[in-house]
């Protein structure tokens, strides 16, 4: 039931880095939603690696493939499933790391886990690259929730200690060049989300949104509106005087992030994530050969990004969108 | 079902702050496990109000009673529900609040999502008192863990930004004095879990225990190891050696906090939780009336925590075991 | 999971025949909904045994008792708990069960899979008695159906073989004189369910009703339309014709007992459930000790009802009322 | 939701008649299973149509695709995912059909659910080719509870009301001739399933694989043990004594079915299912043309089964044995 998220709106995401395909089976959409299939690709190019010199060199086009749910680009009501056909897999690229975990990334514990069957080239189904299926579900949320006036937008506010956007692409280039990674901070901001969204408790908006977003391989952390900073204000600080504003009921400042109770309360929901660097780094370092029992030094070969925080923006995104639709449909909400 | 969480072990919570009473049922349990009833009793009254000058004056003893579920002190295989009967209402120190919302509360998020029929007096179930039964439930998981050899202990890092323990009182009786309240982080860490405990994606460690800590009223953040600070770091310095120790596989430090890829390393597992100050204080603060539509002065009265840090420890305890027992038995960890 | 069923509307039962109460927590009522308490206990009392001479002499009045989830008697918003206090166990009548499980009954799974913890008095969680918290989330269930001019009725339509309704009481009168019992059918109608109602597949309206319906103990069989007779038909016979009646499209009989492809046709939704004679009869029984593993005779001493039909009728109404209120409103119907 | 059933192990089938796929996701199979895909093929092959002249000409391996979940033929402990690339499909002799619903079918209940976007060529996801990736789950499951001695089997009892296996092929080609078409009832029947298996209530074995075997399209009754026959009985007849054979305990008879209060007894599991005579049928039928709101005659080409109850056999062992192996995965039994 892991790779399975949702209530009303559900989807399984499905694949491994090097297997046949990966995608994802989405339920719950209502028929008769025209999905924008060129913004879609868009959306997913976001994503996508080989952009720029900043990214991993695994080039692939990452074209979703629609296998059921639609009839044209209309949603039909039945499960809609796309995949991404993998092509430009290396394998071999690897082969050597069966037997020796790389520091901070998945490869130990899956292999605990799983044992001797894990598909485990190219991270299996660990791999960032799985993040692309995410994007396809999160991508058609965030179109529908355009269609009630919601959007979604996340930016990087952090990279490898960085504050500045205009450095960041040297802050990357400088890791890279001394076969190193940077990781950094994404906010997230949700204009126009109705007051009322959100259940208590354990279907609160929090916990809805950071179930989901930790499901990004390298998130560890998540905070809603003044978060940690805010746990160190005093109540008079932190709490958001209720006030007027052109006759409707808003808060004075946003602390709160937009959630009370778990529930929207028409201010901006704002929420940060937080994403550490790339584990996967050229540097050697040092591992243990689980089928030997011996210490060693790994070198790792291989396209890896030195930094995946400029990538992971539009995935923070899509994990806000398919949170926020589900909510918005156990709410009430109708999209048809 | 926003008040229900878990998969094998699932348990729902009910109840309102000044309803008849509170309690959790509880599905999954095998049958045949003794529960140390009085040990229980002791988990739950660290939680509950009323035992230093610190907390809220409200003073119940929060004694469970038991419905179903339980053959003397073992379970018998049914769902177990557990009621704590509200003895010490007083429900009118909040009829004025109806009408106007405390800031930094879920008063104005419930009133709008349900209305008039909303039982909000004490906060209804957004109340604080609602971790009653999840205590309850928590403490249950926290004694089937202990037989497996894992414990969970969380404590308060920092209260009102002060990190020396033993200034934490000072700080709150200040902010107390002065009508004010204070927030604080709690950091949480679970020793003797195995490797390989977690499912991948949305079912990880991460996701599961953030699902549930969110659903702890006044928690705005989680971070699992070496978190918001593991982002500015390098990969070369955030990524945790596998070194052998005594032949076993280790990390030489723990910046991913006991998990890679939502499944447990067998390192200690580490979070920490941001809790915001306590959203009722005597100060006055700005509001809206509701029902006339106009700004107001809120003086609130009644009994409230001036921090509520130090009673949510044993609720992040809570959380983290219910999320940690249930993804045990997901990974076929049998109890009988 | 196991006494969990519903998908936005969802309710756990809990309790044993012989323990301190029996109870049902529902979550998914929308906050504002007035329950018409007396109507709700007029229903209960349909299935409530004492009632005359031919239902054991058990007699408790079945009186639900709210602990959480109304306002007075609207809903709140938050889970509905409502317990019914045991008031008249009689648990010795059982002790002499323990080792001999009765033929027909769940003492002997139940026995193996719980083992000594089993809370087995009465029948423990298997207890027609369950039945009863079924009864009040089903009760509040047709209530609201009945808001939306949806109608449900069961009735019993064979005992015994006998299909006179009129000859029902002799039928049952004579198997209790003789120390035996008597099983029957019971045939469900739903009047005013609108068209599109449950979705494709495994929650197709057979699906879900079925799945509570067999939550009903004694039941063995369920049949929708004309069901097992209808597979001896022709296709052309046990096809129904679509017509035209005052401008709306009907068909012309009703063998698809209302549900094509899963969902409603907009026809009277029809099925018949059957029912096994009561297990506990007085008269003498083979069985097995399995404490020395010895062949023994058992008589069973008691209260038991010779025939649990007529008791059955409202909880087959209720388990339909559950599965169709959820299906509308994963069918998006609001009741607010 | 509608498409997905499981709880340990869950999986979604997606894809309609005439699209570019039909497939099935699965969770929750352990990593490390190797799956004998010619048995698998082999299995499959019984469902599929074109094998004689007394089924629907449309001929189409049902070779399935492997896109995720499998390292060579080994489980690696993602979800697995299986796809049957649609090749033969004739989406012509269909769009006569779109205003026109056929009798028995699903088109008017789906036309009225999903209106103009549903993708109803050759029944959209109502078609029995859905249930090949029901097949697919199945056989695998099968393959598994194979592992653990456990055999399940099925059937035709009667097929167009006779119970001559000899002549089941002249009744079915006597209807075919005559333009129409037959139903019938399948008996399946589960050997050496362990005592302690199933849920109490809504997880009860009955209800598992009830839920379940009504997802096979024209299925409209399942009944257990003595069923409808033992509802008419007497206790002391429908009981079955408790006996030793061998020093084990058994049932002298199997009126339960090999179920009692939900749990398995240890006795065979035996249920039956009533299929209803294929709607489609040549014979000239009436129907309404819904966008000119006419009665019209109907007459429906294309290629149909006179009767399906031969392919639906491995259909319903497919169906008892995902809700078994989720049953026993739920009751704690490992595969690994």
């Amino acid at each position: 039931m892991s790779n399975t998220v949702g209530t009303i709106f559900r989807f399984t995401i499905f694949g491994e880095s090097h297997g046949p395909a990966i995608g994802v089976t989405m339920e719950g959409l209502p028929a008769g939603l025209g999905i924008d299939i060129p913004a879609l690709e868009a959306f997913l190019a976001r994503r996508a690696p080989g952009r720029s010199d900043l990214t991993t060199s695994r080039n692939e086009p990452d074209k979703p493939v629609f296998l059921s749910g639609l009839n044209g680009n209309v949603t039909c009501g039945s499960p809609l499933t796309a995949v991404i056909y993998n092509q430009n897999a290396h394998s071999g690229d690897y082969a050597a790391l069966r037997e020796v975990p790389r520091p901070g990334h998945a490869d130990y514990t899956a292999m605990q886990k799983y044992g001797k069957a894990w598909n485990g080239a190219g991270g299996g189904q660990f791999s960032g690259r799985l993040t692309a299926p995410l994007c396809i579900a999160g991508g058609i949320c965030l179109q529908l929730l355009e269609k009630k006036g919601i959007h979604i937008s996340a930016k990087a506010e952090r990279i490898g200690g960085e504050t500045d956007p205009d450095s960041f692409a040297d802050v990357i280039r400088k890791a890279a060049s001394e076969g190193d990674s940077v990781g950094g901070v994404i906010a997230c901001r949700v204009e126009g989300l109705p007051v009322g969204i959100g259940e208590p408790m354990f279907d609160g908006l929090e916990s809805r949104v950071a179930q989901v977003v930790f499901g990004i391989p390298a998130v560890k952390g998540i905070e809603f509106g003044s978060g940690f900073a805010g746990s160190d204000l005093r109540g008079s600080e932190n709490n958001d005087p209720f006030v007027l504003a052109n006759g409707q009921i808003k808060t004075e400042t946003n602390n709160h992030g937009g959630i009370l109770g778990g529930i929207s309360s028409g201010m901006p929901l704002a929420f940060r994530v937080a994403v550490k660097p790339t584990p996967s780094i050229a540097k050697e370092q040092r591992s243990v050969n689980c089928g030997t029992m011996e210490e060693v030094r790994l070198n790792i070969k291989g396209r890896h990004d030195p930094c995946i925080v400029l990538r992971a923006v539009p995935c923070v995104e899509a994990a806000a969108a398919v949170a926020l639709y589900d909510e918005m449909r156990l709410g009430g909400t109708s999209w048809t």
